[in-house]
């Protein structure tokens, strides 16, 4: 992991920019590890914060969307640092247990749909 | 797939429940693959109907997370017959782009974060 | 593909031993697929033949869990191919129908082990 | 995680059934997490309870099965857990090794399937 | 999906760009379909420019990751593609071959490990 | 776990072809858990020394195939001793980054395909 005080000048300037953005006076492990290859960590941050900024839909959702596919995905660290950052939005336990639960079903169903190959419906097969 | 004229009563029962719920007067193609074991058919629906329903998270967010988990795990039906649902409450097309390029994104960043092992942070370790 | 008349006499000679073991006398498509390159089908057949012949595991109770593989990582051929099998070698639609609640469940309550993030119980950290 | 004693009576009414049914005297913390959210915590129980309990397939199958979905989903706290089940329901070491023999193959070939794209066999074009 | 003719000018601007760095004289229908959100289009086509230009590794290379990455997603469209594009960068039939062979060992190993629980060795804990 | 001293004559020799093969002293825990069945063992060394052998692809691209699988299943025992064996075979940190850098990108475009339910372009539907 790149530390601060180790850190080239453009990598320096992203940590700066995430700090600044979130407020915060310190970096996630995860940027420390990007990093190690500063053009995947430059790409990785803008990216971040164009689709996670709040739009059409607000910026709690987003995350609450980000905590279902790293719940799926049985990723620790991203349910770790992003349940964080989703509680700092406004997340309450609640919301979480509703977010599960949901996530759970879908994963249960979309198993299902998969073992019984169930046949796409007439209707729905003019695209998303 | 078990149609409405062939269905036992236990099975009509659960279709006449879910048509009644979602104001329509046909079943999808799912519940008539899940109306072949219906003991699955009963339960999956009681608790569809359960976790979808409105509570701290309104049901168009309750569709997107859906969303999110099935583009994740590739489950075309999955894909196609939520996509339409959440259509129906209220899911626009700059909606749709915004859920998916957060799905991207979560995709991409809970690659990265297995593929360098990051370590949690340690103010992330207690739990979600 | 490569169909038995085009095929190599290394890469028919697995075409031979799979329709004898199976007792049939044509080739499903994955092997034919697989011929293309001829080590990865000698490879495979030989180890699937040594993996799936009935041990302390009969051959049903094998094809179960084939399926519940497949049904988890959304694979249509494996699962078309493979319920064929399995009713070949006596899954009913019950066994089915129990089989694909399982896997549901399994599907449904691994995410929410990642979602919340839930620790192993201490009598349950010393392996497998 | 929610200890008993600081459980609400709905939840301690959950547990107290876990006990009886599982004839144990405590409660694996999977439960303990999802008593977060006591509405998931009945309803996964009540799934779980009437989904492994011994039908046309037995229980022992049923854990073998579901320990296939948590090794392919790559889940550690679910690994952990179902597997203790297994033993204590019969599951010997050289049936674990079969298991995973299959479950390792499943998803070896699930994943040549898709990456030679192989098209579904004429005769297995009828659904599961 | 948005064909050209209908498409606003800064989705041209991109369908140029693809075309203009792709050489030749139309767009794939992926890129089709990200236009219903140009700000994705946009993104993507930067990332994938810059991410799958050669660099230490070579164009080719490069395509045989995105294929394996793709086969053990089961992502149809990514490998319909993304094998059209290697095989242009000169992936041979021998190449896809041996490709599939490791995609298919790495997915049976993952889940073996995952399986047995296997304990990071001491040696290998120090980060990727 | 199988200690070499605890080992019965027909495990021993396949360690011994390990550490002969690898040219090292110690044998992974990896294969000490497989060892738990001496078939598995046998057969998954036998058929990861022959798949991971240099051919048309190079033994250092066949690792780095391996680990963009093993970051996509999120597989930490996978990328721990994988990573090691690639940088043993040449893998520099400017690899690393950009084989994570394609395989994150290639998850994030997977998930977009399936979200949008790209339809495959006419010019690629003919198979791999």
């Amino acid at each position: 992991m790149v530390e601060y005080g180790d850190a080239s000048p453009e990598v320096r300037q992203v940590y700066d920019d995430i700090m600044a953005t979130r407020k915060t006076d310190s970096v996630n492990n995860f940027w420390k590890a990007l990093a190690r290859h500063p053009a995947t960590l430059r790409r990785t941050w803008d990216d971040i914060k164009q689709v996670m900024a709040p739009g059409t839909l607000d910026a709690l959702t987003k995350e609450l969307i980000y905590l279902a596919v790293s719940a799926t995905n049985q990723c620790p660290y991203c349910m770790a640092s992003h349940s964080a950052s989703a509680r700092k939005k406004g997340m309450t336990e609640e919301m979480l247990g509703e977010l599960l639960a949901v996530v759970g079903m879908a994963n249960e169903t979309n198993a299902l749909a998969a073992g019984y190959r169930v046949e796409i419906d007439q209707q729905f097969r003019n695209g998303t």
